[in-house]
């Protein structure tokens, strides 16, 4: 069984508890007033914007030193809503991963609205969560898990393919915020 | 009536004509012998892989000022598989723009395997088709062709986002090159 730490209670954070205790594993939801209680998980999963992560890892770094840690940000520019806020050649996971030299980064959980994970469909397909990084095991450990749930989960390859997995969440933030999409909808895997 | 010249014969080019013909309009496909062969549309798509585009525009850019050009290319990497060959902050439609100033120029079937188009389904899905480009007609104009087809299209927003939906259709054919979608999966659009 595997024991995840969330840090952040937004929709998100929340969803992401609902995925890990369906599949029979446990979670904790650390909210702003936990910042004091150290996370307990073997995974830790960063739920909060991408503005909030550096405060986060100030606070965490030495705790999260060992873990698999799970950034599910998209570093969108909410003002203008026309580009990310991370370098091109670049992504907030590896911004991250550069920071968390002891952990094993990995991204998912970035192109699934929460809606989606906590149904557990986007529309007739299966949700299925896309998970980058470039430690096979870790990778294999959060697929464990996200499977245990009914979800699919796909290893979509390197830390590098982060950056294609964040223009996809933009991508698909930009339809959902232009009503092109439903934020219970968007874009699905068919195998 | 629309009238779509296609450059390029292969899969792409065979499944955006049989887009076109089965929503009631007209399509010529043209191929590396009809260089001399100038075009007839008032669409015309760039169905041809990104190294051949130059010496497309070498011999038409001519004749598609004007003309609304469509832009289908994803500039991958075929040998390592691991990146784009653009500049990280361009996009192939981007610098096509560039260079083709008095045609309109839009991003559109690059993240649809020709199985898709062909069939009109991505599983359970209707297959949808982004377009991306600054000329709002020209979008709703390819949008009328697709959508008489009895596909779905979205208008992605503007030539910008052509870099996410190259970053998407990345991702698509390496998720199929590593075999985890198969050639007529991959990405679907819930509305």
């Amino acid at each position: 069984m595997a024991h995840i730490s969330i840090i952040g209670t937004g929709n998100m954070g929340q969803a992401i508890s609902s995925v890990v205790t369906r599949g029979g594993n446990t979670a904790e939801l650390l909210g702003r007033a936990d910042a004091d209680k150290p996370v307990t998980g073997d995974i830790v999963v960063l739920a909060v914007p991408y503005p909030a992560i550096d405060q986060v890892l100030a606070e965490r770094a030495e705790q999260l030193k060992g873990k698999i840690v799970v950034d599910i940000t998209n570093p969108v520019n909410f003002e203008t809503f026309d580009s990310l806020t991370v370098p091109a050649d670049s992504s907030a996971t590896a911004e991250i991963a550069g920071k968390l030299r002891g952990s094993r980064v990995l991204k998912a959980f970035n192109t699934t609205f929460a809606g989606t994970l906590a149904a557990g469909t986007v529309g007739p397909l299966t949700t299925t969560v896309l998970v980058a990084g470039d430690d096979a095991d870790a990778k294999a450990t959060l697929i464990d898990v996200i499977r245990a749930a009914g979800l699919q989960a796909i290893d979509a390859g390197a830390l590098k393919r982060a950056r294609e997995l964040e223009a996809l969440g933009f991508l698909q933030i930009s339809l959902a915020a232009n009503e092109k999409v439903s934020w219970t909808g968007g874009f699905g895997v068919v195998a």
